[in-house]
């Protein structure tokens, strides 16, 4: 293992902390060789995750920029929003790369972050450092970066279904509506009464309408790609399961565009990246399809009836919503092939 | 029990009669004298429903109107779609009056029964015939009556959603996206690869985008109500829990109201209705706080931003989405108290 | 309402006390009068629980027990166990009676309640006031009783399957060995990794092996009917469901006793308490057949190869196992019928 | 990828079938060169699985041993109990290894297969030259044979639980009382009632008491290790989950060993085999923390009070329990280490 990439992981007590050490745990390349948590330092990671026992056998390090440079050249920041922000300069400092899985670093203007995060932002000059990692849309921008902004779960889903019809003029941004639905993991391992079990089993529910802060993130990205302002309406529901994130967009088509017409512009304008599959005519991926994978699914269906389309794309919120869509930062960071440790067949059933 | 009102039930071993037996057993005017199938006719109800035990020991009956006639005056059919058509006619000409739970009487014109539901439909006559039971909206309607078309589950959350909004003039109809969403049981009893647990649990998916048989009942609705044709786009998904509708429903607002204004005006809407349940600014309903009840819950979500409103609306299907509003309109057609028997307290958790 | 029995619940926000609210709802000769809560007391109890909106709009109540006497005349602990002991004094001299849902009043020796809940003990005055609430076993000393301590929802599956086989000597008591199985509601609505759900989804967990506080509680009962004192091996598990406890039990059988001479036994044991269920052979229960109701179904295998019994009991653990047995020892208490206000069908599917 | 070792799955599209095909996928040595199916054959795997879209887009093979020789050197049969007997000698006719994941050739004696399985056996022949491939303990007589009989599911998990207790005399056989519990994907892809979602999901049941086909396949292993006739009482739940099982097991403690000594000797007995992994004295291990791997974790309870040990070991019933275990068998037949290809992190939450 001596020549591979080192790198170190805060926040691995969360559950995309503990993902990135289960991806990363087959990476040819990288390994991580510091566990970090400031909340349990100096206890084993394998006594909160009995899944590790035997495969991890490390104790928690502190937060400490110096010995964490001393272990890892690439650290992941895998904690809530509002802490990435204020452990990233210190680690820039240190002469580390950063990737940040939090939602510190994607929005472009602290004023926006600060109406939707109820937070204090990150300063504008690291903002401006950031990369905003969405790899199969601006892969090419994260090489030999030092700072990577991993997108959303949601906005993953989300814009990797919407972008290239915006982009193209296929729908009218004026109309899209995002109907999107989350299993539990999304909201991290922290206990509260909205992730109790006895809660949220048999129970369907929608939280945050019009209000959720993967919204300005979806936004300012379809912006940029459509040339001028898009707003859009962002609804947030949560699932009885665990893992997987469904977004079922909507909008008005133009110029007639038919299912078909989608299905192979969308595979003409992913081609080439083997993490966005395309589903055929009269099928939608579910997100069980996906499970425990990078692959982010897409379906199609326009009605002619009303004149609109609906889109639906699936991840698993983890993998490709998080710690698997870090790694493919990671990989093109390095400038090595993007599907690098991230190989892994969907788990089904 | 002598003096109660006799019922029976076609279809008794599928998911919607026996939730008619387990909310009838409550029932302070009507009992249960015959319960019906044709496939399992002379078993034991309680062999295929062991929660049944010492609760129902009779025998299951044939499908035989004058038998049936001779046990009750009212009967309820709780088949799938295609069957309760070409039932109807001999129980009527036998005298009983029918309430039924499939959606063969629903849609008012053949042809568009044909088009949807793939299946021979019910002749004109008896189509005239029916009066659609969505109990708070037509309700007087059903007093008397001798066919009750009890509406869909999906239908049902979202005309109580939407209804309101479009007689008054707060949306503009022609922009209504309807994204629903539903527990596994409203699919039924029968086995198949879609409702096999290894594929349903920790899996969410869509199906049927734009081909649900649900969607004409809900445009046919609206557009009478609008007094013009209404077209929606309407999907629907599939939750992995048992029961319970989530329908969240997106439109353009007119007239610049705001939450506070719809909440108010259905409220007033909805006055003396008590199954009907208006939330408060800023929270929405979730399925599991209507399980196993009678109730439909909504709740509001206008976004100056978009100019849009979010309507929540939920149910259980299989008691406001099917049993319980048959039951329902039992109690309307039999000029009874509409809450009779159907006063129970959601199960939470 | 005037005439009916007045009744108040310490605890009212618990899953527990939340399920004294519904089921009390349709009891025809008591109503709840007071919902208490120490923590909310002064907000709508409809708040935390929005499935009573519209059902329940009255504030929770501090626990005071003058207020408590002013509104009420028998009294629900549904607390944690230690605090039911340190309320439990007060409410009587107040002149309430009592039925306390927590452990605490359970075990006749102080010493081993510390040993098991290592919490303070009641007095032993109080202990000795206390009747064990096991409906269909100590109904008769229930009656016109102040104290009233309801059975834990394991013990009340174990012990409905194992008393009368130790009673009739159809098992060896020294060989019971009890393998149960809880959904996670059991556990309360407290927040904590053990009930979050990303943690319990797709999961099955084996806690307090030989440690569980039931056990004692099981062995007293046993010890009592078997006339000498009686240990067992007593394993406890958790089930990613909300609802349900399965009790599966082990003995060596005496005397050749066959399958069918343990279910007719059975039958004639719990004849007349129509709670009790005893399965056919060759069929045993499962727990979402006595979902929502206050049955306890029970069924049998003899093993002739190894000359061992298996008996399998099923509860719904907050109806039989919690709230349903509390009204069922009200009922008894007021020299009522049992059945009163618990006669669901249960909810299935 | 030519000079990997070319392997063929009849059952493709089985649930055991499907698991081979995404643990091979990242196997250095080996690889699926034909996915077969009877019932499917000329169809795209992907269509009836859409999970490996573009992950495998070959068409479903007819089974012919000759077909299958021309493209593959090992074959795994992951067809149900009563097929694979029939389609193995005509496979080792043509020259092909075969590992049988099916339980068609773990039991030694035909006549006691007909009693358990109710199905015609194989021959006396091919069951002799069949070696029961429990990786842990019988790896060595793997090596290079021709016809490996993989475990069952319940098998592996109780006997890794009870064998080395067993052969060092720490427990006494004539006690031991196996309650197992299972996930739902270990009944297959199969529909029927018993696998229905609504009728799985919130329940927990017993079946098969006594009567499930593991169990002489339990007795046959231990009656070799402790060197004479081992009856054991055997039951089998279902679990509200799709992957996982736990075996309980109880039997009477010899020569007062305390938990430390169970956990030290295990240790000892398992050491060098990585996928068995022993927990530490007060923690027992959870289904979840093996998902979707290859270990089995067992953990220890002795209760001085009742003389007994109670045993928990778990393991994923489609990897452990069935694929990966079969993988183990083709690492060790090959002569490669056990773990090439099967070195996952069990998945997280």
């Amino acid at each position: 293992m001596g020549s591979k990439l080192k790198t170190a992981i805060i926040g691995s007590t969360g559950y995309g902390g503990v993902e990135l050490i289960r991806l990363l745990a087959s990476h040819p390349l990288a390994e991580v060789t510091s566990v970090i948590s400031s909340s349990s330092a100096g206890s084993p990671i394998a006594e909160g995750y009995p899944h590790l026992t035997e495969i991890r056998t490390d104790l928690l390090d502190d937060v400490d920029p110096a010995l964490i440079k001393s272990k890892a050249d690439v650290v992941f920041i895998a904690t809530p929003s509002g802490i990435a922000s204020k452990l990233t300069p210190s680690m820039l400092e240190a002469g580390l790369k950063v990737i940040d899985l939090s939602g510190d670093h994607r929005l472009k203007s602290p004023e926006v972050y600060e109406t939707w995060y109820k937070k204090t932002p990150a300063s504008q000059n690291t903002l401006d450092l950031a990369v905003y990692g969405l790899a199969e849309i601006y892969g090419d921008a994260v090489r030999d970066q030092t700072l990577i902004s991993n997108p959303g779960c949601y906005s993953t889903a989300t814009l990797l279904g919407l972008i290239p019809a915006v982009k193209a003029g296929y729908i009218d941004p004026a109309t899209i509506i995002i109907d999107a639905k989350s299993g539990v993991s999304g909201a991290g391992r922290g206990v509260n009464l909205g992730s109790h079990y006895s809660e949220v089993n048999e129970n369907f529910s929608a939280y945050k309408l019009n209000k959720h802060q993967h919204n300005p993130e979806i936004e300012q990205v379809l912006s940029a790609e459509a040339g001028y302002p898009v707003v859009t309406t962002f609804s947030t529901h949560l699932v009885p399961m665990t893992r997987g994130i469904m977004s079922t967009m909507y909008a008005t088509v133009k110029d007639g565009r038919s299912t078909d017409e989608f299905i192979a512009f969308y595979r003409s304008f992913y081609e080439g990246r083997p993490f966005v599959r395309i589903r055929q005519e009269g099928t939608w991926p579910s997100t069980k399809e996906v499970w425990g994978s990078n692959y982010c699914d897409i379906g199609f269906a326009v009605d002619e009836r009303t004149g609109r389309v609906t889109i639906v794309s699936v991840i698993d919120n983890l993998v490709k919503g998080a710690a698997g869509q870090a790694i493919q930062n990671l990989n093109l960071m390095m400038g090595w092939d993007e599907t690098l440790g991230l190989q892994f067949v969907p788990v089904y059933p």
